[in-house]
């Protein structure tokens, strides 16, 4: 067994350059592959967005010179909850060679800490309903599971 | 019994003047009352922030000059789901007095508008888990529950 590497890994804004292994993480999941697509112009173009918001970040984590997990910050004022700004969590995954050594829990700390940064006092996300994992890991996270979530084509 | 007044509602921006009105809308319900606060300086810097903000919007909806309805939507650019925006809606509220007589769905129907225009091909949102009428009103609507939400105060 190679050391834990998640007191190794690292994070950073995604750039362009990251984009098509972001997109094969995001893809590399039974819920999400077919909704996800393969690398292309609306990815791009869904990063451009994002690069031009003041209010999101694409968050990449590198191992060794790699990247190996992605997650989508938003920063959501609001009225609510005494004027409160949130923190959004969207798109969290890691590399599937890579689970169960702490990659998650080191990402999600990460978004914590830039939520803290920028004014948040909660943090919110959803998750699918067949993804039970999943619901485990963020209540091991200290998360309510308060709320359904409900979603809508339009 | 007065006409419906859903087909005479209209909706806009809300303004500084509205917020007293918006912050008692939004606290006038059993589940968010403790937390939401009455009128005051974070309510302000929260709207502040939405202000300025290209992505977020807090709509009021009107009725005979009143203030009868209130929400917040975010434009949330993205990588998942082949790049799509989504629409995340927030602190949906109507005034109590009104229920029932299709103000909601009017508000519902502005927040998908607002989101076309804005590009966005999804609209999500979360409930209480104690909202079990929200939950059946959203259902109506065509969203689908098929979602668990988390929260995590920072």
């Amino acid at each position: 067994m190679p050391p834990a590497p998640a007191s190794a890994v690292t994070f950073r804004l995604a750039t362009r350059d990251d984009l098509p292994r972001v997109v094969a993480l995001i893809a590399d999941d039974a819920v999400a592959a077919a909704r996800t697509g393969s690398f292309g112009p609306a990815h791009v173009a869904g990063f451009e967005a994002i690069e031009a918001s003041p209010n999101d970040e694409l968050v990449v984590a590198e191992l060794d010179g790699e990247v190996v997990g992605v997650m989508q910050l938003t920063f959501v004022p609001g009225i609510s909850r005494n004027g409160a700004t949130r923190l959004l969590v969207e798109a969290v995954r890691v590399d599937a060679a890579l689970r169960g050594q702490g990659l998650g829990r080191a990402l999600m700390t990460y978004a914590h800490e830039r939520g803290r940064e920028r004014g948040c006092v909660l943090a919110q996300l959803t998750s699918d309903k067949q993804r039970e994992d999943a619901h485990r890991f963020y209540r091991s996270l200290g998360y309510a599971q308060s709320h359904e979530g409900f979603k809508l084509p339009l």
